[in-house]
């Protein structure tokens, strides 16, 4: 048993304090200055907010000021913000003193810093200053909705990490019957898998927004055939993306590459948004139909059309290595008309 | 253009159909001895009756007495019969010249001899007998639904063929904007894709079926971590059968391997069996609730429980590489109750 202090109190940071709880280990939840309504709501023992159920009894909710707090005698610290507050969160961790305390994120995505795509990990890092100068921290990555987990649905996600050891010891903190953890030093992989599945999730779910503008009902006679090529063509894509950034082909096949794919087309908030613009409607029209959730698929594409740009120069990727990315991100950034390129896609 | 003679009138060999007069083919149809009903109806002007649509004008359905007149002058031969009708077929072939015309396949399986696993093409080759000796057969993978393809729903595919420039020339002649066809010498390794995302399809939809018994609701907060987590271990122990079969890994990250699993987990029956699994009916429930479908994991996962113990005696398999399959086995064929055994996965 350990004390645990998770920095973001949003859907994922929260429905990780569940498996920790279930392990006995005490749990610290510091709400971000965004997570005030959460917190509160915790604090006066209602439901989560957004998760839709209450939390643990050894769950304690802290508001941000309380975070130096909150770091006294923790033995592992948490990240569970969001990729837009991963620099922010990065900040606040070096202004503190974590000394070799284990630190592992669930935040997910590629930052360009104008010269190479960095995983979360390295984003955090480099916030952190000279204080992140020891630190290896790990990030977990593979299909896992927080809703589910917070469900104990079995639930399989993959811990990456520099440090071997390290990241091994964090894994069996975390593990339990339902929430099963495997380990990877593959951290550019993993990372990178987890970042691109939102971009295309979104392409994936053209096809059910076209079935629908045409009339079709949902059913097993819909527009499967375009879905699924444009899933095996995110797979193909991923591959050539991780490879190029120097992570393992072998990372894609697996939980955080087709596994997190996977289950974002089928449960997750960019799959809704990817219909809605299949639908025909305008990226703003889309955005606003969402009501505020967060749309990681706009970051993430603009991200990449600022990287892809760079690594082709470089020759790292080829011109027509991403036909399918290109054109998402013509759909998402510039407001161009779905048409997907199926003929410059690829049999793998 | 050319004429085609398609022997198998059911879903698929009759979709395949509608691609063909859209580049200006003649087709002739020809049922098998199972087809009656289905040549019948054609042949009155009515609509296939399980594709439910009419068919084009140039389609000429025939009763398989007429096979043999059926091949006359055509050009391009093409199989549409189930992998249970593959050696029926390669015989009914090799009874007949067929000379050096193309032969291709939509027929998908594995099976085993005894001593190999293998790809359909395989099979009907031997099965022609001493008339299959000079004939290198192409075959069909990849995510195509027959019902979405016969409504040309863009649907993209992989030809393979172990002689590269009759296949290039056989897809030439079946591209449309919307049927989309590449070429692959790998044989073995999209075949083998091809076979087992039938198995797979089947345990990644227990999830949907638990789901269910435990009076949950489709949505997005489901068993989606179960099932995603299924899903990548389906593509994680594909890929080692592929290689151990000495096909390609890389054929699996496409659209024979995810591509297809993808289509065949959200539209096919296969998908709704695995749910009833999960949901707890027996095997001999669950067959009798999908009415007579066509069930090709029942026969696949036999194929592969005698197959994979040959496999494990010679060193091409681990003891531990394939828990998941073995899973589905017990479950299909020893009325094994679904406990999905998530923690001898991998991460990739």
């Amino acid at each position: 048993m350990a004390t645990f202090t998770v920095l973001g109190a949003g859907m994922m940071g929260s429905a990780l304090c569940v498996p920790l709880c279930d392990r006995g280990h005490q749990v610290r939840l510091v709400g971000t200055h965004l997570d005030g309504e959460i917190v509160a709501a915790l604090q006066s023992g209602r439901a989560h907010p957004t998760l839709g159920l209450r939390l643990p009894a050894a769950v304690r909710p802290m508001a941000f000021e309380r975070f130096g707090e909150a770091l006294e005698g923790a033995e592992v610290v948490a990240l569970g913000v969001s990729s837009a507050g991963a620099q922010w969160a990065g900040a606040q961790l070096g202004d503190r003193a974590l000394g070799d305390r284990p630190l592992f994120m669930i935040t997910k995505g590629l930052h360009f810093d104008g010269d190479r795509l960095l995983p979360m990990v390295e984003v955090v890092r480099a916030a952190m200053g000279a204080a992140g100068a020891g630190v290896q921290p790990a990030a977990i990555t593979g299909p896992c909705i927080a809703g589910e987990l917070a469900r104990r649905v079995p639930s399989s996600v993959v811990l990456s990490g520099r440090d071997e050891g390290a990241t091994e010891r964090i894994a069996e903190l975390l593990r339990t019957d339902y929430y099963r953890l495997w380990t990877s030093t593959d951290v550019v992989g993993h990372g990178a898998c987890a970042a691109l599945k939102n971009a295309y999730a979104m392409g994936i779910a053209f096809g059910a927004g076209l079935h629908k503008s045409r009339g079709g009902q949902p059913g097993s006679l819909a527009m499967h055939n375009y879905e699924s090529a444009v899933f095996a063509q995110a797979v193909v894509e991923t591959r050539r993306i991780v490879v190029a950034l120097g992570g393992r082909a072998e990372s894609v096949v697996g939980l955080s590459g087709v596994g997190d794919l996977d289950v974002t087309t089928n449960g997750g908030r960019t799959g809704r948004f990817g219909a809605l613009l299949g639908e025909g409607l305008s990226v703003a029209q889309a955005v606003e139909r969402m009501e505020g959730a967060t749309l990681e698929c706009l970051e993430i594409l603009a991200e990449m059309r600022r990287a892809t740009r760079v690594m082709r120069a470089a020759g790292q990727l080829g011109p027509g290595d991403l036909p399918l990315l290109e054109h998402l991100a013509e759909v998402a950034l510039d407001g161009v008309e779905v048409a997907v390129p199926f003929e410059r896609f690829s049999a793998c």
